[in-house]
């Protein structure tokens, strides 16, 4: 079963439905080229998503554990967050990586931005790795909700490997990284 | 900003409004640790993605662009489809596979499957690598407004790094393929 539309769609057949202040319903009314039907095609719009794979100076990788109530359950992920209207993805970075683990980015450089699903999705996926110090600000608390999880590069690999890290929109953050020479989880 | 809920939520707050065959609108009600405030969180429930990174018998590998609704254009992306209920994914792969290519899978296995965003969806996305054989068979005819483009590996390597090829969870799918060692792309 594929979903395949054509781009005949009449100009301007969109309708946005705010949801909540994070996402936005929009049904675009799109014609089959099977049999030329008219049909509603539904999506989301919601902020692009920003997320750092970040090493510490003692060559630990911090990760988030949280609550996903669309998962119904507790997910492990890469820190970040949602970009801000007209904020750059890079400042997004570091603020959620400090926000989320209380390490501050000594260093932070793009690896890219990624569609997160051409099918359901209108947002993009920004990734950074950074380098931080060794140890958290002494400043920082805390979010209630998320728990801090440290593995090596090599710890990670192995659970990408095995799914217990199976969040494909960061597994492909650290593809990418890997793929253009900024992350080695192979030492 | 981030979205930071509870596991609070009340047992059984979930709506389920069916918007299309395709996808349902899930409503939660869930509870922010922040201020222990009530608010509605929404995500798809739809069925399963499942991609094939197949290789030809001379070294191709096959591709698809076809216009996207909630892009309001064109993508190139890995061959591949929905999940049918109570499908095994590696019959949907190699079923998808040669619909939109042309292409029998001499030999397939399982690359993995990942979470395809744990914020808003609700599905999986399946992973495959395939071999065939050098030519398309006699009796596929393409499918309307899917046209097939084809890389060799470190043509499609280059088209991820320099963001030609940039949906999001096909590049988890080739990056864990590649990490699993089912997918060379370097030679």
């Amino acid at each position: 079963v594929t979903e395949r539309r054509s781009p005949d769609s009449p100009p301007g057949a969109r309708h946005v439905e705010t949801l909540s202040p994070w996402v936005s319903l929009v049904t675009r009314t799109v014609v089959f080229p099977s049999d030329q039907s008219a049909q509603p095609f539904h999506s989301f719009a919601l902020a692009d998503y920003v997320n750092v794979l970040a090493v510490t100076a003692d060559g630990r990788i911090p990760l988030v554990r949280q609550y996903r109530p669309a998962m119904e359950g507790f997910t492990l992920e890469l820190p970040g967050g949602l970009r801000e209207p007209g904020e750059e993805p890079m400042a997004t970075a570091a603020r959620e990586l400090f926000e989320e683990t209380g390490f501050a980015a000594e260093s932070i450089e793009p690896v890219g931005s990624l569609r997160t699903d051409t099918g359901r999705l209108e947002n993009r996926i920004w990734g950074f790795v950074a380098r931080t110090g060794a140890a958290e600000s002494a400043e920082w608390r805390a979010e209630t909700g998320v728990e801090r999880v440290f593995m090596t590069p090599a710890e990670l690999r192995q659970a990408v490997i095995d799914g217990r890290f199976d969040h494909g929109l960061h597994v492909a953050l650290i593809g990418l990284a890997v793929t253009r020479g900024l992350f080695d989880w192979t030492s």
